[in-house]
């Protein structure tokens, strides 16, 4: 699938097919985020793979965000070291592991992680250390739906809404 | 170019062919920009595209951080509402973006703007209004070295280092 064709029609998926995600799917997965760029190539982040059932099914419970994850066959957790542009880094990374699961015909959902005490109990379940910092657990799994995929089903401002020629405020209209 | 290969082979470039970036091009990196997925869908985000040749250049010597800005046919700024996942969520947007210039063999290094003086000196200059925060100025350009974008060049931890298996401390080694 080419690129610009993965970002036309990748949709954000929160139901998933029962089928595992094979070894060598995963591993392309955590490629696309440990190649990621990052701010001056600190690379601060750590993906912990979840394919454990009893692991994903308390996933799914204690992250009120997202109980989906309870039915995703896979989960990627992401954690952080604590530096001034981790989230932005962990944002590049992330997209690049939704685009590389959407050529797959896997999909996934950005599950934040915001409540304090939600997070702490997912960080133990899970054995991240202290001064990392849970960002997210992303499920992962097959499209259930055969007819995703298509352009034009999501909500977005318009361009002219977002995007400028040469100065803010003068409106892009190509 | 598959989603994959263009993962595995983009490099972080800073030297651009002079050659100006057509319409159409432009309007896909927008595009990936403003279709990218975002926290509750606040799709938080501005892109302020300048291609006039004096603009580039003042980037170019007011972007420490960046002085190759000034020997790129197009810039992108980002501004961004100040909301909890505003970094994140750029930083998916500029992913988006990066590999899609990555498939029409072209290239972009994220430029930081973190010093104060110069961030509010690029917001004037590109009119960006005092509430938005100007992320980066991202310089596109067409590579200019035809080598570019072999696998492997690219100094990162191991998969080991950074990856690990249903709980923190247990390396990947799939």
């Amino acid at each position: 699938m080419d690129v610009n064709d993965a970002v036309l029609t990748r949709l954000t998926i929160r139901e998933y097919k029962p089928d595992p995600v094979p070894d060598e799917v995963v591993h392309k997965l955590l490629e696309a985020g440990r190649l990621s760029p990052s701010s001056q190539n600190l690379q601060p982040w750590h993906f912990i793979v979840v394919r454990d059932n009893e692991t994903i099914r308390r996933l799914g419970e204690l992250a009120t965000q997202g109980p989906f994850i309870g039915g995703a066959p896979l989960a990627i957790a992401i954690a952080t070291d604590d530096t001034p542009r981790a989230q932005l880094d962990a944002g590049r990374a992330l997209q690049q592991m939704e685009l590389v699961a959407w050529e797959e015909g896997m999909g996934t959902c950005f599950v934040g992680i915001r409540e304090a005490a939600q997070n702490q109990t997912i960080k133990d379940l899970l054995g991240i250390p202290e001064h990392l910092v849970l960002l997210t657990v992303l499920p992962f799994g097959y499209r259930l739906h055969a007819n995703m995929g298509r352009v034009g089903r999501r909500n977005r401002k318009s361009l002219e809404q977002v995007a400028h020629v040469e100065r803010f405020g003068q409106p892009y209209t190509g």
